[in-house]
């Protein structure tokens, strides 16, 4: 009998994938744990900058920008995910403490499994202000 | 026998979507047309303002934003077009010709079909630069 899958183990999935970057990468700086976040080909659409393309230069983009914007803290909320065939579109909303005060930004993430985890194939935002 | 539809097919259809955005909405200002590029429920993630909901308002967040960045000319160009279920993911780039000079923006647009077209479900962007 196959599994059954749910848009609430989707969601947990989602959930657990968000946790890993908040409390690792973002809180304790470890961007190796961004191996389990974005897929091996993923994107990063920065604003202020070009397109990041391959995890390896995802990862540098990250320990460059967490330290430029001096981003102590973050949380993510999902607005709303959308069955996109074998991804999710996602749109949600991150809450960043930075060196320069609090920051509101809007995000689409497009997410994929890989290797059974859901990660971020695709990921742009912009600020709200 | 049902019609064959190819990525081929999908592909000519975004880019005449695309055309009634370049030619009618940005160079002749005719925000009507904004029927033809975006689903009823789509939601457009402006950078500087928070995510607009709804055809009627997208309407009028383009006919201010277009008038406040006095935008001439958009020339938008698709990266890559990634099938997602009943939909399509799109990286794209758009320069443009505005009353301040040429901005390049990338952005992400989730395609859906509505009444036989393609058109944009949702909508982010940011600045290169």
């Amino acid at each position: 009998m196959p599994d059954i899958v749910t848009v609430t183990d989707i969601r947990e999935s989602m959930r657990a994938t968000n946790a890993v970057f908040t409390h690792e990468v973002v809180a304790k700086g470890n961007v190796g744990a961004l191996e389990q976040i974005y897929t091996v080909d993923a994107r990063v659409l920065p604003p202020g900058a070009e397109m990041v393309s391959g995890r390896p230069a995802i990862q540098q983009f990250w320990a460059g920008a967490l330290k430029a914007l001096g981003v102590t803290r973050a949380a993510l909320t999902t607005i709303d995910a959308m069955p996109a065939g074998e991804g999710i579109v996602e749109i949600g909303r991150a809450d960043l403490e930075t060196a320069g005060g609090s920051v509101t930004v809007k995000y689409v993430v497009f997410w994929k499994q890989e290797g059974g985890r859901w990660k971020w194939h695709v990921d742009i935002w912009n600020p709200n202000s």
